[in-house]
Parts: C-alpha cells; structure tokens; sequence
C-alpha cells in the first residue's frame, strides 16, 4: 500500500504524540514538519519525539516544509480556538493542502463561529479540498458516537452521555489539570482564568442537535468542582476534606424549555468507576456503556489519524465527524 | 423541511413494518408502492398496513406505480439474496431512482458476490444514483458500530462482537424462527432447509476485514442448536430437556491461522441476559455493551429509513454503511 505522506503542524506535546503514532502506522508517513517556536526549528522531528533520527528537519514555515514534496494532508496540532486556527489553516489551503486538527471549536463550529465556519468552509472549496476537526471530545465520544447509535431509532426524545473517569491512577498533571487538591477559592480562580475548562461542550451539543433537527433555544456549560467529603490520600498527593477532587462540566441542550441533550463530563480523583456511556430515550431506548473508559490521550492522537483516509475520499469543503464516512482505525 | 418522497416495494411483514414506520416520520413520505401479489394489488397501502386509507394504491409494476410523480428514493424489502435483488434493483435504477434494500446479502457483498456487486456498482453509477443494503444485522451491529468504535484505536489485534438474546418474551413467531422447541433431529433439518440460519454473518466479516486491511484466508459461519439442560415452560410453549431452546450462530474471519474477527449471535428461549456488545482488542482495548441488547425488528426498519439523507447525499455507485456518511435518526 501507498502510503498516505504528512506535513504535521504544531510540535507541542500532542503533536509529539501524533508524531510517534504516525512513526508506528502502517500506511502513515510524516515527511514535513513545522513549528514556530525557535527551539525546535531546524532540529530532527524523530529526536525531538525521543526516537531515532527520522531525516525531517522541523521547519519555521510551511512553504520551507514542502519544497522538495507535496504531503498529502496537513495534521495541524496547535490551538483551540476558532479564531487562532482559521488563519493558519487558511495558510495550508494556500498550499492546496487538505488538513485534520485536533482544533476543539474546529469540530462543529457552524453555530459557535458561523462566520469563520463559512469563510473556512469557502477557502476549503476553493482550493477543492476537505477541512476536520476531530478528537475523542468534542469529536466522538460526545457526539459522533451517540448520533451514530441513534441510527437504530425510529424516534429520539433526548440524548444523555456521561464520561466519567478516576484520575487517581492517570499522570500527575492530569489530576493537576482537573483541579485535583486545589481549596475551593483557588479552583475558582482557575475557572475565571479558564484553565479549568474542557473545550468543545458547545460544539458537542450543536453536532447533535443538527443531526437530530433539533432547534436549540438555549445551551449551558456548566462548570463546578467535585467536593472531598473527607481526606483522600494519592501517591501524588493529599487532598483535604473540603477541596476540590475534580471537575464536572455539564452542558445542556434546550427545545422548547426543555433539555433534549445532556453532556456530563466529570473527572475526579477517587471517582467510583471510569465509563463513557450513552443514553438515548426514544423508540427504541438505548443504554451503550464503555467500561473503563476511552482514555482520551491514545485516543484523540488515534482518531485524529484514523480520520485521514476518509478526509481524503470526502467532498471538498468543511467536514465534520458525521460529514465524512465513518471512521475507524486502518491497517 | 422538504419531504423525501418514497416508493415502497415489497408489502410482506417487513415492507408493512416500513411503511407504518414512515407514516410515522416528518420528512419522509410514501407516494408509490409496488408488489407482485395478485392478493395486494390494487389495495390502499394505508388500509394494507392496518391504518387508515393513505391514497396510495399498491401497483404491480414500478412504471404503473411512479407515472403521476417520480420519488426521491425507493424503499427495496423484498429478498434477502444477491442472485434475486440486482434484477430487481436493475429495474429501479433504469428509472434513475436510488435504492435503500434491507437485503442481507446487499450489506457488503464485494467479497461474497463481487461479480453481481460489480454489475450493480456500474448500474448504479451510469444512473448516478447510490445504492445500499443495510439492517440492525448485517449493516449495523456486528459490522458497522464495531468499525465506528475502532475510531479510537492506535491499533487493532482483534474483534469480537456477541448479540445474545433472551427469546421468552418476543413474539412467539420469533420463537419458532430461532428452533426454540425443537427436537435436535428436527433442528438439523431446519437448518439444511436454511429456514433458521441468520444471513449476513460473512458479509459482517468481510465489511470488519475490509476497514481493519486485514486480507482474510478463510470465513466460517457455524450454525449449532443450544440444548434445554433441563425442561423449560414458557407461556408459549414447552421445552422438553435435551430439545433446542434456540440457537447460535457463529462467524469467524481468519487472518494467517488466527481469528480475527469473531461473531456470536445466540437467540434462545430463558437466555440469562439480552445484550449486544463489542469487543476490540488493540490500543487501547474497547468493550462496549448495550445492556438489554437492540430490538432486531423496530432497529432494521428504522436504519433503513434513518439511511436516506445519508445515501441521498452519497456519491453515485453500490455503498456500504461505511462508505456513506453515519446514520442517525433524524427529525
């Protein structure tokens, strides 16, 4: 098999990731690679990876990258926001360059930044080729997922996911970046400095709700931390009674007054049990459940590439999860 | 919205199932209906159906049916085999009409009857219209959710789906559809007649196999009774001890000597739990379950249904429901 070559965007620590998973796919090569930052310019991806030397040297621009080879698509891990990554993905259109990020607002962004969707979606068509943003959440386990298990139903009422995962045993700056141990006063904080939050709620509820046709009146994301009720001791750490163990988010969709669509996300030190699972109340009902949970890290690099092929064979244009043909790992 | 016209062919159990599904729907709409029984032609298709009358007169012949108005699509539950549906799809496509067919054999038939698939691909894209077989089993359950639920994965070693369902309380000619009852003897016979066996298995196998890029050297699909260890009464009837409560079925696809792909359909009578689950062994390992498993008889009709927006907006040619976009309900 020919195998599918790559200019990857962004050598942060999810590009890292991306960059190993592409190194041990089948049918997946990296042959550019870009990132502004002054310490990585003109050093070797596959050492700056932790690997063996790979013979790409990371590059300050995009035209600099590819001079010697067209890629296939572009893999773009850098921001999350909508209005920091349409530049930079108009750029690689420019190069008549298909592109796949790990964008979070980039996953359904036609109701959240409706303007800079069109315009994104416009450059697409013109440079005649197809523009996603994936991950497991947004992405998947939030939305693509329970929309595709809602293909059994003759009727849906409303949609319910829970992804509730213990971090006691995940590395230590997830527990931090949950807000595992912080005091209530300075949890809060990190809510207003909005460190705390999972992006892409909004975005979940909205890729439903289209699919659904349902007319939202309103959406809510809802942050709030998760109390100790007593002491809880980690090899990481002491939590005191009256701390925080975690974060929950919660976003609703409404039609009519009502929530149609809940999206529970809660992240604790000390949780109970680790599951992703999906509620459908309709005709039939539907009650999915992965036990254990997606672990979000191996996921979202995963699904990012898995995603390629089907990018690829897609009509030119903004895609999203439910836009393109099913995707699934490929060997 | 705009509603999706239908032409219904087939008015057995199954074409009355789709018809009241679709009466039931916004969006879609039935406008023709066709079939070769002499008992139905010229009928009202509402009164047919049990409801009230609906002003489409059931006709012998798709030309008789669509001379008023062509349909958007055409609603194909009929046969379950290859050698019988390409004529009858054949046919629809010389109208330039595109075809959604609950045949089993229809699901991935690229392996299993690449000549036919072939013909009809050809067909289907001279009158640039898409075509697709789908169901709850094949086209869903044991082939396109576990290729959805591989999303997530680095990597894949293994899939193993089981559908095991509890047949006390179903109707009670599912009951007799699965050989609950039967003497071993008589069950032996049945399944040489081909009366109890489940069709699709090996076109699930070779969908999974297609997506994971695994070229497989040899399929099984084993049919076997499961015996009453002791005398089981149910409302319905009595199973003596030794006699079949139902039966399974088993699909496996090899890769180098090694399952690879596993499928387990169980349907019994006083089976301990209904549920449908998947089982992915790679990274990371997915198991996903839906507890209470999915009602075979409302799921097929309302994916066939649910299939249209996704198939209409397809591009031209025989498709899998890995090829178009993810199914959902729609409202």
């Amino acid at each position: 098999m020919k195998s599918i070559n790559i200019l990857q965007i962004g050598i942060g620590p999810l590009g890292i990731k991306a960059a190993q998973f592409i190194a041990q796919r089948q049918g997946l090569k990296t042959i550019a690679a870009v990132d502004k930052s002054p310490a990585l310019i003109g050093r070797d991806l596959g050492e700056v990876c932790g690997g063996a030397k790979s013979g790409v040297q990371i590059k300050s621009s995009i035209a600099e990258a590819i001079a010697k080879k067209k890629p296939d698509v572009a893999v773009l891990t850098t921001v999350s926001d909508m209005q920091r990554i349409v530049p930079q993905i108009e750029e690689i259109l420019a190069h008549g360059i298909p592109v796949v990020s790990t964008c979070e607002e980039l996953s359904f962004p036609w109701k959240t930044a409706p303007r800079l969707a069109k315009r994104l979606d416009e450059a697409a068509k013109k440079a005649g080729v197809a523009v996603l943003g994936t991950g497991v959440n947004p992405g998947y386990l939030m939305d693509a997922l329970p929309v595709f298990l809602t293909a059994v139903c003759q009727d849906v009422q409303s949609v319910t996911v829970h992804r509730f995962q213990n971090a006691q045993f995940r590395r230590i700056p997830f527990q931090r970046k949950i807000g595992a141990g912080l005091s209530l006063d300075d949890f809060q904080k990190k809510i207003a400095d909005g460190s705390l939050r999972h992006v892409g709620l909004t975005e979940s509820i909205h890729l439903i709700a289209s699919r659904m046709g349902w007319k939202l009146d309103k959406t809510e994301d809802l942050i709030s931390p998760v109390v100790a009720k007593q002491k809880i001791t980690t090899e990481a750490m002491t939590i005191p009674k009256g701390h925080a163990t975690g974060v929950r988010q919660e976003g609703n969709g409404y039609v009519n007054g009502e929530a149609k669509i809940r999206l529970v996300f809660q992240a604790t030190v000390g949780e109970k049990e680790s599951y992703d699972e999906v509620v459908i109340d309709g005709t039939p009902n539907i009650r999915s459940k992965v036990e254990g949970g997606v672990n979000g890290d191996v996921a979202t690099c995963a699904i990012t590439l898995n995603a390629i092929p089907q990018l690829l064979r897609s009509n030119p244009g903004l895609q999203t999860m439910v836009d393109i043909a099913p995707v699934s790992f490929f060997g």
